[in-house]
């Protein structure tokens, strides 16, 4: 255990540094080539301040990531336990797909000028493909086992082919709301954050590589990006990043084997998906509106919070859950 | 350990509530009795702008922390398990009488309207005067063992009596440097919570109710804290604050009988202390300056960093430093 925890430890170092360093060199070019997010004209007004700030920042801690792994690879490559490796690669390739997904978002939007990128349909098939390819690769490679185990029970029902169907709703539903509480300045990062503290909790518990050194990575690039993410925001991750943070996340939680789990570790991530469906819900069947704005972090900006105030309720709400879902393993 | 982890997450969430209201009722009374900071004169000049930003928020934290554990005692006493929180107690005495002489000292500052409060060797008197008084009382109860754990060793020095004088110095030390190390919007609170983080490990870990208690009003309580502490901040902590920290920390380090490794786990505030202590002497002995301002955190904003990425980095640093520290437990 001490060992994994030494890894754990200077994995995080390096990725937090080289995040660091690749945003102070990575920032000043975005900014130079205007790839600043046009701000939604129905979003809060004081938004209109962050026009110009550049977006598609997670580049920067995408690289981070898959540089610091490459090392990693290569040390357990000379060692022999690559193989220890493999449920990392496919959490990882999970991520990159869906961050190149969230590029071509990004880089749409760029072209166009305007706060739309790819129509709501083009994204949703490009992000099931590469959902489907994901859980594919994972039965194959013999990751896959289709009991499905109930938090907080012993309980494990056999899903069998179900189970497809079931990870395939799990997987695109989780990463779109990713993408949806990346709104305020430092919020999807910091939740992510303190997800992956869990995580990293829950793989240094159980002696799981994978699952230790994926938290490594992520907490550290998410400290790093942290420097420029909070508010007042240097830099957006854009979709390229929470697209990407998306994949990881519910990638992860297939490789601890509770992918229902997630619904309470990430329940910030489902609120926010939730609040967008309870509005558009309420406001087609009753013409009338729950809340004042959705998704729900803008809720509460239009209550009169400061973007630190919701950075720091919610991820406090967040290490709470992953208090609960502590019971549920 | 699942009893333990839940009472540790209920009572994280309601000092963090706690926190969070108290703050919101107190911080305006402190900015209408105009309880502001005067900014020294040889601070960083944009630290100006900081003139009027009311002071003794630390307030609203030892509140809120005191009524979380007032609650939680009434709930062990009827449990009749009263006894297992004499630790906490004296840990938290601690930290109440450095947060009263920090308060005797913010309150000077206000009534000569100077950033000069106490002079330096009344307030050092007080602090020692406070840690023989804990020092007493942990010997009369029974909390003392004077054989020193040597961090990364399986080996214990059996000091005697010189135990005690290492204690004393250890603590007035560290109360002192969590002092020092409150000069930036959000530092000390983030780093502190850091700290306790890693407290809340050890507690839960070792089955420790005190520690994990401790452990989760604090991290509660910064948490609460810092929505109005991060730049830009709406309060200062001030010595009431910052002392009273120092003395929970430091307290806390002996109740997990490791004295020697707070100067690991609390690193930055070590190197806070050094930094003055090392500039002080080379501008004695050489008429050189090492840093261009000390404290260090000084240091790194005159090399143009932004106060939030000092927050995060020092922040970061002191969670790999608790990484290491694990293994000398």
């Amino acid at each position: 255990m001490k060992e994994l925890l030494c890894e754990f430890g200077i994995v995080l170092g390096i990725c937090f540094v080289l995040t660091a360093i690749l945003g102070r060199l990575i920032i000043p070019i975005l900014r130079a080539k205007k790839v600043g997010q046009h701000i939604l004209e129905i979003g809060p007004r004081w938004h209109h301040s962050k026009e110009g700030t550049p977006t598609m920042g997670g580049i920067c801690f995408i690289l981070a990531i898959l540089l610091t792994l490459l090392g990693v690879t290569v040390l357990y490559a000379v060692r022999g336990e690559q193989a220890e490796l493999i449920p990392l690669a496919l959490t990882m390739g999970l991520g990159v797909m869906n961050g190149l997904v969230g590029f071509v978002d990004d880089f749409c939007k760029l072209m166009k000028k305007k706060n739309e990128g790819l129509k709501a349909y083009q994204k949703s098939s490009l992000q099931v493909i590469v959902a489907l390819l994901y859980i594919y690769l994972l039965s194959v490679l013999g990751y896959i086992d289709t009991s499905l185990h109930i938090p907080f029970t012993d309980i494990s029902v056999e899903l069998g082919v179900v189970y497809y169907i079931f990870a395939l709703f799990v997987i695109v539903g989780m990463v779109n709301s990713v993408n949806l509480t990346d709104g305020i300045d430092g919020l999807a990062s910091s939740v992510t954050l303190v997800v992956f503290v869990f995580f990293a909790f829950v793989g240094i518990n159980s002696l799981n590589t994978s699952v230790t050194l994926i938290s490594a990575v992520l907490i550290g690039a998410m400290l790093g990006f942290l420097i420029y993410n909070l508010n007042p925001a240097r830099v957006f991750m854009g979709d390229t990043g929470s697209l990407f943070l998306g994949g990881v996340v519910t990638g992860t939680a297939f490789l601890i084997r509770e992918p229902m789990l997630i619904l309470i570790i990430g329940g910030v991530y489902a609120m926010e998906s939730l609040s967008v469906i309870l509005q558009v819900g309420s406001f087609k069947l009753r013409q009338k509106r729950i809340f004042k704005m959705a998704p729900i972090h803008h809720h509460f900006e239009k209550c009169g919070w400061k973007e630190n105030k919701i950075v720091i309720v919610f991820s406090t709400i967040t290490a709470l859950l992953c208090v609960l879902a502590w019971f549920g393993l």
